[in-house]
């Protein structure tokens, strides 16, 4: 009988290999089922004899989570099985065991070194805007001026060894002729990167675009993208990431991290038959790369793992969380031994604060907190317009001439400000820093006691320099020039972000909020400097004390910008908490984030990647959006009302020709089974592929049988042949006996619950042991949105 | 029709008053339903108006999660509604939204409060087992000697306002009789402090023995334990954990905060209706309340977040995750606040180490795994071994006895070792302790450079006196002391864990590894002082070099035992991680603790709280353990193959004195109403409870309701009434339409995720649609336990 079965499925391949048929399937009603249970004895057999197709699905289509986790069951007990017989059965039993966590070390590994590459040639390439090193073209501004010796304590860009391209064109470092040189050079680069990136996505990898985040939910909740996570997208993506990034874009890293470790992931499963073969447990592996990917993104290993678990995950077994801390830490500690930006930190902008904060301070931070969550929810807004301006007008059409204007827009208004002219990272490394005596930063530019005159001749000489301070001529220029980057980031990353680079969100989000929180702690300085008489500073900030920190209202800005774009919640604060590393700020991040957060969610309900997965129409079950209506599952089940009744086949009263019909007539792939037609008893569930091929291969290979033969779906085929007629075709192996039901009455709150935790694709309706109808995710997901006034069209994958 | 609901309802409680007899229904096949979908509708006006008993559960029930989600979203939906009618509604609805954070804030600090409270009084009772301060009998040891000018740089025993027993009664501080004076009291303190402590359990508050954590993770499953987060629960454990503590015995007051928190947390959901009336809510509320109690015990809040999920939650949604960090973080500020021990940190063991551990090292703590692990699974089979005795055999009968008897035992054995005498925190902080210049512990007794002799004088002045050096005697007694430390605990655990006063296992646990961890950790130490030339030690570790950080070995050997016997992980590490912030020894801690897992696994599956959980038959469905077996729905239902038919109500064939009679006849809490019994197609499911109510009420209260009175469960009432019968009875409103059935085929594997995923309590069998058999969760359980080859009858409770 398996033999037979395997005969079957060996030829499945070849039949169904229309994509655009299948993605008619996907769009049409029902797709493939909850079986395999029936077939899985014998699935392992089939996958070790390496019968191409099985147990794979098609493009653009979900898995089914209940039979890929019986699948891995069975191999797992099959093992179990083997493992008592032989030595070396028990030996690959403790290799496939180990299998993940090796896999694990390699995705860190292989993630953290391509993290720290992506580093290094990042910083190269943004230095090469600005000059060229004279001791060698590969060394960056910083390492060309390493060694020098008449730089200490001076600015950078005094180093002799390093030209700038005016010095190198034009012989002169400064002026107007060596500024416009410079101007020029500046553009010039970031229009050729900007450009090279944009031709070799459109070239090469359509897919590396993007931030990556939207897809990876929607693969993860389990739909299938073929070559999303593949090596073509991951070394353009890698590439393309770091041009992105050198042409000074309004993007970040951050995001396509994230997509790069998955595709390293996905590509290091291939290695493993257990992950390479089962859809499920290859998802528990890119949940782990997640994690990876924000753990080198932004040197937090455990905010990687809560950023897997909050934000990206849909199936996160808690033996997935344990590894996943690993890979991440592995990830973390490769990239820490290549030490990409010199300082042995894992990010530009780790910081330490020594300065306590006061509780009246909290007010500042609700309200940094407030502006971000205003400002995200703008974005969302603004963006999500733009980029269905995109898709829907002429503008979409021309992908690499949008990128080049962006880019020349971006240069062209980013060189004259120093504040956008330095790279992002950088600008909230500056933002996030707090001002000690040595730093030459025009941001700490402030009159040092004893030449600040009157109010100054005040301090005790114990003060060490540490207190607050009036503002010098430096930090008012600094100030306009942040207003100005503010307005610009503010409108410059809507357009950008969406475009055919990679481009992540979680930089320029974290530089606007960066600017507008440094903004704020100035302001709060300044004023408790000349009113710390004022009741409120009464009693904790007297004069001669350093009471405010304005790297610390910097930071809380940053983390409620991402928040109110994002709206991460914990997974924001313990990647906070370990950029800043100590507990004492963690209740002013909460404050922040929490403000963030409310405020965003009363503007509008969803995050940025909710949003984008919802204008291209991925077919995702958002597992945090509580179901609020009062429908019922008969509502929603097909068929309608009106429609004609649903396709179903009788488990023994149909002749081959009739099924053969009923596969022609529709495009459902999959039908319900019943008694009779009288009855509508429900007995099970039959894939459209698994027929097709079946009768086929009976029609070829099985002597007898012929349009009138009859089709039996029973246990037992009949011992006597039916009078007269050709023997029956039993097709009782390919029926899948355990197909969930429900009955009409079910709540759709319930329904939605039952789809999202146990991953299925349809569930049959009965009404008194009697079938009425069939729910699909997608009927779920266009009733959802019909409930929301959305339109339920968008619903298709397009 | 709803009013007569309501009036059906009302009368509930009376009914159904025997405990015993709700008992014995579970005990016997299937318990309530899932239904309250039908219901729901009215539910909310049934809550507003506080008929008592509706939508409440009897004790040692389990809840419906469907149902009371579903309650939860018509509340919900009800102020939803509310909401766009009227202001004050609007209002209500934002406090409503709000109660949950004012609910965790409160939490939050009363546990903290509770928390450093405990903490002051537990210091206080142990010091005075060795003396009493002269200036005011609340002064600890510490506090008495705070402001003495005497005693800096001094052993703190050396403070004059501070005598010890002996001081006191016989006037001598040292000597033989001072010696016995001391002895003696230290003893009888301890017989006193346990005494009290078991006395108070046992007449007050049974349920405040233990750990608590085996009954929390079963509550959080959805289990009913009336009392066992009550408010004398709190009291009593609350006071006798300071006994327990203080009195000497090794037990830890770690798992027991979990168990006041959540005794705080279900307490206080007393304030607010959303959380009175609900029980999933309630747990979700439990659930944060457990990551507080972890907190405050560790100063750990992201580790307690972690362990709430990783070891003690059932169900975990993404917002309670948020809560419980809020929560969290509001006890440690709380906790800190309060600075019990004066160091202004949450724990006595935080730990600062500044040296770098080497790659070779990994070898040492794989091996330090390996103990944790070995010590984990024996001292889980010895503890079980131990505690079915005393449930099994007379032991059990005196538990008064059994706690003076080994508290004697462990004060007599303790005394004369001064590692066993210090409480077990302080041993650990002691041994968790990187030794400087100026420690004055034994531990840290080293042979400074200078008066070492030749090898000595080898080092340069800059080592600063921190390089390794040679143990002095001090080291070579504390080595010997420690050793018989060691077995001391590890026996005295075993037997103590347990015993009837709170008592948990985190402090003895990683006593005994600290101990081996220290001991290892010397021994590394000294072998790298006099064979730094050894090729293992080549590089990096030469003369005059510190290279190995014995507290670093106490502290891994202490997350290795820890881990062996919880088998947690990621929380473990991530607990550890916030006592030695700093990323630099996650790697060594990972190494351990996974070691530590492996080894503990490989010897038996279960933590300590899933052995207690088996060993005391709590209806407890492990989210973890995968189920294995290819067993199908059709072997595990009810009936079997040669019991009795399965009792079914008809929807319309049946009369009032039919039902009344089955009812007597049968136990079971509910049954499922199918077409006819010829058909036996599924309509329906109905409780016993409300099948009681509403026939007892219709007779009594609805005009021509007799014993021949037909029953109806279909939809429409016939018109014109039964010819020349008395009027029907419709029980349409109490039958839950929605009743989820799978199919006989259906694998267990797939039922029981089923059942873990949705928290049923129950779930239909159909076959063709006709209705076979029903699967409890009970069957489940049994079942699971059969193929476990172990009792099945073990999972009652009892």
């Amino acid at each position: 009988m398996w033999k037979f079965f395997k005969l079957l499925k060996g030829s499945s391949h070849s039949h169904i290999s229309n994509q655009n048929a299948y993605l008619n399937d996907l769009l049409k009603g029902y797709s493939n089922g909850f079986r395999g249970q029936v077939a899985s004895a014998g699935l392992l057999d089939l996958l070790d004899e390496g019968v191409p197709g099985v147990g794979t699905y098609e493009d653009f289509n979900t898995i089914d989570w209940v039979r890929e986790k019986s699948k891995d069951r069975d191999r797992h007990r099959e093992i179990n099985r083997q493992k008592k017989q032989s030595d070396l059965a028990l030996l690959l039993s403790l290799i496939d065991a180990f299998s993940g966590w090796l896999l694990m070390l390699l995705i860190g590994l292989l993630s953290g070194a391509l993290a720290g590459g992506i580093d290094i040639a990042a910083h190269w390439l943004t230095d090469l805007k600005e000059g060229f090193c004279m001791k060698g073209f590969w060394f960056t501004h910083e390492h060309c001026c390493w060694k020098s010796n008449e730089t200490t304590f001076q600015r950078r860009n005094k180093c002799p060894q390093w030209k700038s391209w005016a010095e190198l064109m034009v012989g002169v470092p400064e002026g107007a002729s060596a500024y416009v040189v410079n101007y020029l050079m500046y553009v010039s680069w970031a229009l050729i990167f900007s450009y090279l990136a944009v031709i070799l996505v459109r070239a090469f990898a359509p897919y590396a675009c993007g931030s990556g985040i939207p897809e990876i939910k929607t693969i993860l909740s389990g739909f299938i993208i073929r070559g999303y996570l593949g090596k073509w997208t991951l070394l353009i993506k890698t590439i393309t990431l770091v041009l992105a990034v050198s042409s000074g874009l309004s993007l970040g890293k951050e995001g396509p991290l994230v997509h790069v470790a998955c595709c390293c992931g996905n590509i290091l499963c291939h290695l493993f038959t257990k992950y390479r073969k089962n859809e499920a447990k290859r998802r528990e592996v890119l949940s782990a790369a997640s994690a990876v990917g924000v753990s080198v993104a932004f040197g937090a290993p455990i905010g990687g793992v809560l950023f897997s678990l909050e934000e990206v995950s849909y199936y996160f077994p808690l033996k997935t969380l344990w590894r996943s801390f690993f890979a991440a830490l592995v990830a973390a500690f490769t990239l820490r031994s290549i030490n990409p930006f010199g300082n042995s930190r894992l990010v530009l902008f780790y910081v330490e604060f020594h300065t306590p904060w006061h509780f009246l301070e909290l007010f500042p931070f609700v309200l940094l907190g407030i502006f971000g969550g205003l400002w995200g929810a703008l974005f969302i807004r603004a963006n999500i317009a733009w980029c269905r301006r995109r898709k829907t007008t002429r503008l979409g059409h021309y992908p690499v001439l949008e990128v080049v204007v962006v880019a020349l827009a971006t240069a062209v208004l980013a060189f004259p400000n120093e504040y956008t002219r330095m790279s992002s990272s950088e600008l909230i490394s500056e933002l996030f820093n707090d001002c000690s005596l040595l730093d030459s930063s025009k941001l700490c530019d402030y009159i040092s006691p004893g030449k600040g005159g009157e109010r100054a001749a005040n301090f005790s000489m114990t003060t060490n320099g540490l207190a607050d301070r009036a503002a010098g001529p430096g930090v008012y220029t600094a100030l306009w020039q942040l207003v100005l980057a503010l307005v610009f980031k503010m409108f410059i990353t809507v357009v950008t972000f969406g475009m055919k680079v990679p481009s992540g969100l979680f930089i320029p989000s974290m530089a606007v909020g960066a600017i507008a929180g440094r903004l704020l702690g100035i302001g709060m300085e300044q004023l408790a400097y000349y009113h710390h008489e004022w009741p409120m500073f009464k009693g904790w900030c007297s004069l001669g004390a350093k009471c405010i920190t304005p790297g610390l209202y910097a930071m809380l800005g940053a983390a409620a910008c991402l928040g109110g774009v994002t709206r991460m919640t914990v997974s924001l604060v313990v990647i906070m908490f370990e950029l800043t590393g100590g507990l004492e700020y963690i209740v002013p991040l909460m404050a922040a984030t929490m403000t963030s957060k409310w405020v965003a969610d009363a503007l509008g309900r969803e995050g940025i990647y909710e949003a984008h997965i919802r204008l291209n129409g991925y077919p995702f079950l958002e597992p945090k959006e509580e179901f609020e209506q009062k429908t019922l599952a008969m509502d929603v089940m097909r068929p309608r009302r009106n429609d004609p009744p649903l396709s179903v086949l009788t488990q023994d009263g149909m002749t081959v020709e009739e099924v053969e019909g009923m596969i022609s007539d529709t495009s459902y792939s999959g039908f319900p089974v019943v008694v009779s037609h009288q009855s509508q008893r429900l007995v099970g569930f039959v894939l459209r592929r698994d027929l097709v091929i079946s009768i086929d291969n009976a029609r070829c290979c099985q002597d007898g049988i012929v349009g009138a033969s009859r089709v039996l779906f029973t246990e037992h085929t009949p011992s006597h042949p039916y009078q007269g007629g050709p023997p029956p075709l039993s097709l009782r192996p390919i029926l899948d006996l355990s197909p969930l039901a429900i009955t009409d009455h079910t709540p759709m709150e319930i329904t939605v619950d039952i789809f999202r935790k146990l991953g299925l694709r349809q569930c049959l309706v009965t009404q008194n042991g009697c079938l009425l109808g069939i729910i699909t995710k997608k009927d779920i997901l266009k009733h959802m949105a019909q409930m929301a006034n959305r339109d339920p069209d968008s619903i298709l994958f397009n």
